[in-house]
């Protein structure tokens, strides 16, 4: 009577759930960063929503304890869900030193990283869901190109948002207060490439 | 007559000695920012016990390289050690950058970083003195559960030490140096963190 | 009639390139910084070789990805491509920011990182000759002491241009690009110490 009261730890339905937690914050962090007003309520959400990140995470890391035979190597679920978890952690990082540092209003510049990791996590929720069926490995490559195209992105942004603000702010303080939220957010973009490194080497394992 | 000539390398006195150490480095820390005086003896007091630190990992190392069954994964073995001197390095990086920044006087949230860190290696000596024990997974589980507790409050404490810092400091310079002084200080409660989670995965493996 | 038509991947080479490549990275940004003139030109040609080293790392990658029997751990095989890609993407970084921070001059601290840096990835060009002969293990574990050395250089400098840089240079901004340019020369030493210790364990489990 297997199945009676059996539940399957199902690590590819919690990875989806972390990703698309992780999609959903960089949608929030857009939002802030397109629409700059009601800024307290806005982090306040996306800091809701990095708690519900790491619920997600240490249900994860639980049943990774309780479970014998995993679907992926031990180290790889490991290392996914903590990069997962450092995507939304970074987001609502830089959401949180925005209202820290009571910036007055967001910069193009962190429009264009908002936009770069909607798209990117975007790309991990759609690995996540084809991740389940590793015989899809040519599909799932074709998507983790994509993310690394978007961390060069960030790469590139990264240095046109530090020479326009060095370029363009004379005041020393707001420089620094942007070149930390910038880097913050290009180490998002980063994390995002460290997930698709480790799918990568779990489709050359099992390829 | 096993025994006679014979030296057991016990990895877990060699742990016990490092996160020892870390915590006398910690209280050091905390001495010099409490009563912040004759820094550069106390700078200086902080190195020696850096470079105790030094000794006592690459005492482990070598001692890995010729062991050949050891008690533990060798990659955890290597990590812990690792971490654990960089918890020591981070303390001390902190330290003499406050000497090189010739900062007047150390901060509040200076001190509260100290108090934190001394309380987090505190935990970590207690964790590796259980560790032998793999039995009383538990016990260490709570202590573990603490770590993150101090890693998160290190969080809070870095967004409420950069908000003081860009409210009230006019001189950007002065924000660069504490600025700078913080991130080493969370980065080592990170580091804290970061042992914890290799003991975790260690109970994992063991449970 | 083995080897007609067959390519045997050898990985070693691909070290050697791939070292050797971030070792011309290191020489080209000494060029930059001693002789500060035509920075645009001098960018693009560490840029050009930051794409050559792309183009190592990602054969190295492809080629593991086909081959069955590795001759070292995969994970060894992965890191230490990273490690040395990211070498050559740091020394890159660094001299992408000089021209994006538009700096007037290059500081005596990036001329000696400049030198570190040749030094350090000449060793790594030496130790990754010698590596396929994993039995003169010796005399590769006294070029990796070296390399720490050099790290351990790395650190000592970063020191001393911070306190140069905060005594000298009233501008909060300079100090702003120059913190951020030095760190990330710091971070290329760094690295150069992390492939380090990726050999010195490939060494133990060989020895």
């Amino acid at each position: 009577m297997l199945g009676i009261g059996f539940k399957k730890v199902d690590f590819y339905a919690m990875f989806d759930a972390s990703a698309q937690n992780a999609h959903e914050t960089a949608k929030a962090l857009l939002e802030l960063v397109e629409h700059y007003e009601n800024v307290t309520d806005k982090v306040k959400h996306i800091k809701d929503l990095e708690h519900a990140g790491d619920d997600i995470t240490h249900e994860i890391l639980e049943h990774l304890a309780k479970t014998f035979i995993t679907p992926l190597d031990r180290e790889d679920i490991q290392r996914i869900t903590k990069c997962l978890d450092d995507i939304t952690d970074m987001m609502d990082s830089a959401a949180n030193r925005m209202m820290i540092y009571k910036t007055r209003q967001a910069t193009e510049e962190s429009r264009a990283f908002g936009h770069l990791l909607v798209k990117s996590t975007a790309v991990l929720v759609e690995v996540f869901e084809q991740l389940r069926n590793l015989k899809k490995a040519d599909a799932i490559m074709t998507l983790l190109v994509q993310v690394h195209t978007h961390e060069n992105e960030g790469d590139r942004l990264m240095q046109q948002a530090l020479a326009s603000l060095f370029e363009n702010e004379p005041d020393a303080k707001e420089i620094l207060k942007w070149k930390d939220i910038y880097q913050i957010l290009e180490r998002a973009t980063d994390r995002c490439e460290d997930v698709a490194d480790v799918i990568n080497t779990i489709l050359v394992k099992h390829g």
